[in-house]
C-alpha cells in the first residue's frame, strides 16, 4: 500500500472527530479526567522528581530544517555590569536580565493540535486555513492545554527491553514491541496515560554528538502502531527522538505519515525530544515504570507547539 | 532607617550563605525534600488542575522598562500555506510551525538566583561578575532548578482575606497580614512550601487594562516581611504582581530592596506575574488552600529567569 | 465618493501594470536609468553627506500596532567580559558582538512591492497569495531592489514652505502644495526622482516625544495626490511620518487608501519614518534642494520591507 | 616572533590614538573629507550601480561560531491571509509584514570600532569596559558612522591579478600583492579610499557551498600588511571573506591578530562578507577599478557592527 492510501485507511479507522463535540480543542487530553489525575498523584511514593527536558541552548541539534534553529539566549544585563557600576541602581542593587529567540519546537516540546494537517484538514475536521493563519492557531492554540496535562505517566523503555539499551536507527516500534515492553516492566497502559517511549536515541546523541538527530534516521513508532495509539485511549505519547515516528519513514518518499494520522485524526498530543535518561535509569533500578507526570506547555497564545519541561514524580 | 542600612541589617540577620555548602545552586529549593514532595502529592484529592500562567503574547503588560518587551510570536508556516499547496510535502501532509522572541521574564516567571545582586554579591556570597557574564549565569543558571520545583503549594489570598477582594496599590503586606490570612484560611505555612500570595492586582489588570502593571504602583510584600520569608523556611514565594514586593517601595528613592535581600542572601525562589484567579476562586469555594504545585522552569542554559506555567493540582 | 470607489477609480487611471513587462519586480524604480543616475551623481558639489535614518533602538515609536515592536538589540559579548578575562582568546584579544530582533518596518524603511495588496492583487496584477506566503515574498522580495536605488534626490520641505516649519496633524498634502513647494525651492521634479517630503512631524516627535507617531494622526500625502505621483514618473517617495499618507485618512473608516493605489497599482517605492531634519536645514541654508541619494535596502530574501539608512550627498 | 610581541610592535608603530583628538569616534573614516567625497562622486560615469551585499537569509554561512546564526526572517502577515480575508481591513486593503532576528555581523557587514579590543583597550586607548557594556557601545556605537561612509571605492581584485581568479585558502595577501594588483589594474590607492579586496573565496562558496566559509581556512590580508593599511591612510578595507585576514592566522594558536592591531589601534573600518563578484566582473571588463561607494551602516544605537548593503556606482 502506498502512503496516501495507508494514511486514508488509518484516518478512517482511527478518527476521533466529533468524539468530544464540534468545538473540541483538547483532543486525547480529554481522556485525563479528574479521577485519572487524582489516582496518578497517588503514584508519588518516594517524592523524587525528574526533569524530562533537554537543555535549551545553542548547542542543540537543530540545523535549519524547516527553518528551525537552536535557541539564542542573550543577556540584557549581567553581573559584570553590576560590579562595574554601570546599572544606575540605588543602594548597591544590581541585576541581570535576559532574552531568548527560538522556534517553539526546537527542543523538548509538545506538538499542538494545529501543528499537522491531512489534506487541508486539522483536528476535528476543521479546514486548516480556518485554524492556523499568520496570527497563529485561532482555534486549537496550545494555550488550551495550559491546565490539563497532568496525569499518569508510564515509561516504556523499548530501548532497554527490546534493544538491550538502545534501538538502532530505522527501528520501527510496533504494537508488539510496546506490549512486550509493558509486559517486561510489569506495567499496563490505561486510558488517559501520558506514555513516554524511550528508544535510546538521545543517549546516543549525548555520547556521540547530535549528528543527524534533528531530522535524520532514528528509531521510532511504526506507522502501524496507529491502531494501538487509538485503541489504548492514551492522552499523549512522547519520545526521546526528534520526530516520534521511525525514520526513514516506512513508505518510499513519505514524510511523517504517522503524524498525519495521529494529530489531525486522533487528536493525540505528541511530545518530542524528551530526555528520558535519568528517569529510565531510576525505573530500571526500582522496577516501577509508572509515576505522576506534569507537562504543562507554555501558554503562548495561538502557538502550534510549545517548549516544555516535563516533571516525572515517583 | 535608609534603604541601604535596612538592607544591610536584613541581609546580616537573614542570610542563608553557606547553609547548603559553598557549591550550592538551589537556595531555598533545598527545603523541598522527597518527604515534603511526597506528602504534597497526597494533597491531590479531586484531581483538578489549575494553570497559574498568564497568556504569553503581544497583549502583555510590558512597556520597555529594563528593555523588556512582550513576546513576539510569529509563524514559519500556516494552515493557509498548507491549503494553498505551497509546502511541498507528499501525500497531503501539511504543517504549521512557529517561533518566539521574548525576555525570559516578560510574563509568568521565576527569578533565577543570578537575577539580583547586593553590592556585587550573588547568592551564597559569590562575586556577581564571576557568576553572570555575557554568556549567562555560569554557576546558578535556571537549568539547575529543572527538576526540584514540585511540592506543597499554599495560597494566601490576602486580597480576599484583608482587602475584601483586592488590595490597593502601595499596600505593603506584612507578616501580620500573612498570618491573619493563613488563619482565615485555616492553613499553616510549612518548611519547603511554595507560597502563592494573591493581591488581586492581576484581577484588576484583567478588568481595567494593564496600565502600569509592569513596574508601576502595586500591592506587594513589605520589606519588613523578610524575617517571615526567612523564618518560615519556605522554598518559594510567588505573587500576581509584576514585582512581588510593594510599589512604591517603602524607602525614598529605593528600587526593589526586598529583592536585594531575599534573592542574594536568602537564596529565595521568587515568582512574579502569576495568574492566581481561577485557583483562588476554587479555594474560596471549597476552603482548601493547599495543593500540589509543580512549576518547572524551562531549562535555558545560563538563564537568570524563566517563563513558567505552574500547575496547582487539588 | 467612498474609499472603495475612489481606490478603484484611481487604480484604473494610474495603473502601471504591464508597463515593464509581465515579469517586472522593480516597479517605478525602473524610472531610474543609468543616465538619470549618472546625472544625479553630478549633483554632488560640496561632498557633504547626510544620513536620513532615525536611530534604531528600543526608544523608537512602535507601540505594538500590527505587532510591530521597536528593535531589541542585545550583546553576545562585551568589553566588560573582555577586561574581566572571560573570553578565552589568546594574546590579549578581546571582542564584542551583538544581535538584533526587529520588524523590518519598525523604523526608517522602504515598503517592498509585496507589502500592500488591493483586493487580493499585488504589484503588476499578481495574485497576492501567489506572491507572499509564510516563506516570504516569492516574487518581488526586497532583494530585487538591492542595487538600483541610487539617483536624484529632491527634498520638498512642505513643512517649511507651506506650514511655516511644521504641518499640523491631519494636513493633507495635495498636488498644489507639492507644486508650490517645488516652486518656492526653485526645483523641478523629474522622471526617476527619489522625492523626500518633509512634513515636520518627526521634528515635533523629537521635541515632544513619540506620542502617537506610530499610527496616530499626522500630516501626509493626500489620497488625491495619486495622479501627481503617477504623472511625475518619480521612482520613489519618502516622508518623515509613520505612514506616508495623511492620517486620519480622507475617507470615513478607511485604512491607508493611498497605499492601496500606489504600491500594487503604480509599483511605487514608498519610504517612511525618514529623518529629514539635518538635510532640510542644510537645504534651507543653501537653497539647493536636489542631491545624490543612495538608499539601498538590506537584501533580506523575500522581505516585504527593509530598514534602510539613506544617504543624501550634496 | 610570537603573536603577542608582533601585535605589540605593530600597535606601537601604527597607532592612530589621539590623531583626531581624545573624543574621536570615527577612526580612519576621518580620512574621508568633503573634498575626497566630492571627487569620488565624479567617478560615476555610466550610472551603473552594483550591490555588494550577500543575501541575508537562513541559507547563509553561519554555523554557530561565537553564537552567530543566520538571519531568521518570519512573516507577521502574508498574501495568503489577505486573500483569505483574515486581515480585517476595509475596502479590499491587504498587507504583508515581517520581522527579522539576526546577529549584526551574520552577513555583509561593517565591524564597528567597539568590536575588537587589545589587552582591554578599545579604539583611541579607551578602556574596553568603559566602552562596551551590556547596554552596547556607549562611545563608538555604529550610529556615529551613519552619515560619512561614502567616498572613493577601489577594487583590488587580488584573486584575478595574483590567483588567476581565486586565491587558495591560507593565502596571505601582503603589501607586495596589493601593490602588484593595483599596478595591474592601473589604479592608485589614495588617502580616504574605501578599498575592496576580492580574494575569490565567496565565488568558491557560491559554486561549492558554504562549507567552512564562516571561520574556516580562507585567503585574506597578511598580518604583515598592517603597515600598508596604516601608511596608505585608507578609510576602510573590505573583503569577500568571513574574517578579512588570512586563516589560519600566521602565528600558532593565534586568533585574528590583524584585527587586534587595525581596529583598536588604527581605528580602521573593516568590512567582511562582501559580494564583489558582479563588480569585479565589470571592472575586469572595462578596466576601471575605481568608483563611488556608499556603505552606510544601519544606525543601531550602541551596535558594535552593522549589516550593510554597499553600493558601488560607476
Amino acid at each position: 500500500m502506498n502512503a496516501e492510501d495507508a494514511i486514508a485507511e488509518a484516518a478512517a479507522k482511527y478518527s476521533n472527530w466529533g468524539r468530544w463535540g464540534a468545538g473540541d480543542v483538547l483532543g486525547t487530553v480529554n481522556f485525563i479526567g479528574p479521577g485519572e489525575r487524582a489516582a496518578a498523584a497517588r503514584l508519588v511514593r518516594r517524592g523524587v522528581s525528574f526533569s524530562l527536558a533537554q537543555p535549551f541552548d545553542m548547542n542543540g541539534p537543530q540545523r535549519g530544517l524547516r527553518r528551525r534553529t537552536n535557541p539564542v539566549h542573550t543577556m540584557l544585563d549581567t553581573g559584570l555590569d553590576a560590579v562595574h557600576g554601570d546599572q544606575g541602581f540605588p543602594h548597591g542593587f544590581g541585576g541581570a536580565d535576559d532574552v531568548i529567540a527560538m522556534p517553539l519546537q526546537c527542543s523538548t516540546q509538545w506538538d499542538g493540535l494545529g501543528h499537522i494537517f491531512d489534506h487541508g484538514r486539522a483536528w476535528n475536521g476543521r479546514p486548516a486555513d480556518r485554524v492556523v493563519t499568520s496570527e497563529g492557531d485561532q482555534v486549537t492554540g496550545i494555550e488550551h492545554l495550559a491546565a490539563p496535562v497532568a496525569g499518569r505517566g508510564v515509561l516504556l523503555d523499548v530501548g532497554r527491553a527490546i534493544g538491550g539499551g538502545e534501538l538502532p536507527d530505522g527501528f520501527a516500534i510496533t504494537e508488539e514491541h510496546l506490549a512486550a515492553t509493558a509486559g517486561a516492566h510489569g506495567v499496563e497502559i490505561r486510558r488517559g496515560d501520558l506514555v513516554c517511549v524511550r528508544t535510546g536515541r538521545f543517549a546516543r546523541a549525548k555520547r556521540e554528538g547530535w549528528g543527524e538527530y534533528a531530522g535524520g534516521p532514528a528509531p521510532g513508532l511504526s506507522f502501524w502502531s496507529a491502531g494501538w495509539l487509538h485503541r489504548t485511549e492514551i492522552a499523549a505519547i512522547a519520545t526521546d527522538t526528534w520526530g516520534f515516528e521511525v525514520r526513514p519513514n516506512e513508505f518510499d518518499g513519505a514524510f511523517q505519515p504517522l503524524h498525519q494520522v495521529v494529530i489531525p485524526h486522533l487528536g493525540l498530543l505528541v511530545g518530542e525530544m524528551w530526555d528520558l535518561e535519568a528517569l529510565a535509569a531510576d525505573c530500571a533500578g526500582d522496577g516501577v515504570h509508572e509515576f505522576f507526570l506534569t507537562a504543562a506547555p507554555l501558554p503562548v497564545t495561538g502557538a502550534v507547539g510549545s517548549p516544555v519541561n516535563p516533571l516525572a514524580i515517583k
